[in-house]
């Protein structure tokens, strides 16, 4: 076992950190290499980074780099933007490859971006397209012949729930419909192959298991097979020849036609030292020592706090890398937690979310988040009105 | 006088910096105010940065802060994504409004990525739109009652020419139609009222005069009477509460609701040191050292360099805060200048870029760059092949 690799990461004292599910840590080159971006490259560079430094190419190789994550072959992945504006893409698309269906499938359980993108994308359609939500366990009898598009989550944000991608895949594919799947919960979590999988569209954000930092450019992985798409969001960077300044779009080739507009440089540059954190790793191992770290979590919390239900998957098999249990002061409850320096989150309306991040977790952090929960529980320190003041973000 | 502030930027000895109409330079709070996003913030506070470092809050403030460069309202104007993304918004919006018209009207010396996401636009919507050019002295006469939309960039990014906006914006009134503003070569460069000239919808970017680095995100703003329009993009961050998890999209109120995904908080924190050097800047200064220092340079050009022909109309009043000169061999000289510390740019075929900034440029960097280009002419030292390699970023 080589993990976990603490050393790689700024890590405050008196901090168990069980919420990298939704923002990673600080890699301990990431600030250097921001330092770097902004004194070295724009400071001294000026406009001459774009060239001297990279800046341009920088997408498409830091792309690659999640690629390989992802079992996505050189080209076919691309960074920038948001998550959301790269669902918006891959659905778009996925839509024009489907002309003459309908309906996009996705579940209850995925995350409200993606089904509000969906909305948006539809109405501004106007060709009678239906966002169809049916639970999590019912997508797969629901695939038939209308869906154009399968758009789903892989881990589910809230029970960390997971679904079998390569069989909804094939069933998928068997009714005629495509793909889209969003690796928010899953790149860097859990071994993920899109290739293999026959995946037509992937996409996800950098900021929670690849730990990029606060608002990190997302990515979007388009199938070879696909790449012919006109895209919906047909910004100048995606153009073919983006310096000459054509009035018409002519989109470039591969997956780097889903650029849009001008990257985020400094945004890149905490990304790229993120990533080169990951060449060392091996996902097989991550994953079996997430399920290990998550078994001794859910034991250990069982046996301490009989009031928290589980509200993950059982099997280990059916999780993605966290844990999640429910219970009506769950907000309050995650507050005095974070009061005690163990960081999970909540969301609504009853439910504590704690990632398991074997990168930079062990079974000790493990074992300390289980004994504060522990005391907050039989304590009742949770029933504190300070704890139950709502905040922006929960 | 109180310009110019050199003080409070990193302008790299032996450099001459003309290209600020395209990545403004390094402010010199903003190195420490990123070392501070990510080590103290990022690092530290982890995930409680969005509530206790005010993440969240941070695309509506820095919104208002640039609304009150361009005379917009507080929570009329929001930062995030990228000037694509925006005009995407901004367009969707402004066609929803008027239903019964079909004209998108635009000029043929617009940036390409306005007039892409326009052709993107229109193929989503499938009902017909057409993005209608004309020379850019032909705007005023092209407006009539088919014309849904005039979308617009306030200052050529070629030739530094600069729209008639309240006389243009008037004449769209009166036919019925909307307008969009990208503000992109306007917004810290040129004094601008987007009340006082009743501007719908503008858009523009941060990193250009507003220094905020490579990168940087963009704006929106939308005029009061806009803000109910139900955005095309509909993110979580344009929810009305987005930590409600609600199926189903319901948007923010003002303009709030243009807010997509996550907001690239690194970004961000750069942008809010480079906006704070404007709290003690005047416009009316900026512009008026604009155009002097605009004026010597053109006639320092005009009387060293025979060979340049002035590509930016000659009344200072109908130019932006660039001058640009063309020459076939316009690539080539401008490699030989910023070979020579002069950095100014390119725009195929013939154009020479350089972007007058009062902020950080005096008489002796005009009178510098003139005899360092006079040198260059006189003496061909453009003619090397060296400089004629096109690099990927001109």
């Amino acid at each position: 076992m080589t993990l976990p690799r603490k050393d790689l990461f700024v890590l405050p004292e008196g901090v168990t950190y069980l919420d990298g599910n939704s923002l990673g840590p600080l890699p301990k080159t990431a600030a250097a290499r921001l330092a770097q971006a902004a004194e070295a490259e724009w400071g001294r560079m000026l406009i001459r980074g774009w060239n001297d430094a990279g800046w341009m190419a920088q997408p498409a190789r830091l792309g690659d780099a999640i690629g390989r994550l992802i079992g996505a072959p050189e080209g076919t992945t691309v960074v920038g933007d948001t998550l959301s504006i790269k669902v918006y893409q891959a659905l778009a698309a996925a839509l024009e490859l489907r002309p003459d269906r309908r309906v996009i499938l996705s579940d209850t359980g995925n995350f409200p971006t993606d089904l509000y993108m969906a909305e948006g994308l539809i109405r501004s359609l106007g060709q009678g397209h239906e966002l169809r939500l049916v639970a999590p366990e019912a997508v797969a009898e629901a695939i038939d012949e209308d869906v154009a598009v399968l758009m789903l989550t892989e881990v589910d944000y809230r029970t960390g729930r997971r679904h079998d991608m390569p069989a909804l895949l094939a069933r998928a594919h068997e009714a005629g419909a495509l793909t889209i799947w969003d690796l928010a919960h899953s790149a860097g979590a859990v071994p993920v192959d899109v290739t293999a999988a026959e995946a037509d569209f992937a996409v996800g954000c950098t900021y929670k298991y690849l730990n990029a930092g606060p608002g990190a450019p997302a990515f979007i992985h388009v199938a070879p097979r696909h790449a012919h798409v006109t895209p919906a969001l047909s910004g100048w960077l995606g153009h073919a020849a983006p310096f000459a300044f054509e009035t018409g779009y002519r989109p470039a080739g591969g997956a780097e036609r889903m650029r849009v507009g001008t990257p985020p440089v400094l945004q890149m540059a905490a990304l790229e030292a993120a990533l080169e954190v990951w060449e060392d790793i091996d996902m097989g191992e991550i994953r079996a020592r997430s399920i290990g770290l998550s078994e001794r979590f859910i034991a250990g919390v069982e046996r301490a706090c009989p009031d928290l239900a589980l509200a993950s998957p059982r099997d280990p098999a059916q999780r993605g890398s966290q844990v999640s249990f429910a219970h009506p002061e769950g907000y309050a409850i995650v507050q005095a937690l974070i009061a005690r320096g163990v960081i999970g989150d909540f969301r609504g309306p009853d439910i504590l979310r704690f990632g398991i991040t074997p990168l930079y977790l062990d079974e000790g952090d493990i074992d300390r988040a289980v004994s504060v929960l522990a005391e907050v529980m039989d304590g009742r320190l949770w029933d504190d009105p300070a704890y139950r003041t709502r905040r922006a973000v929960t």
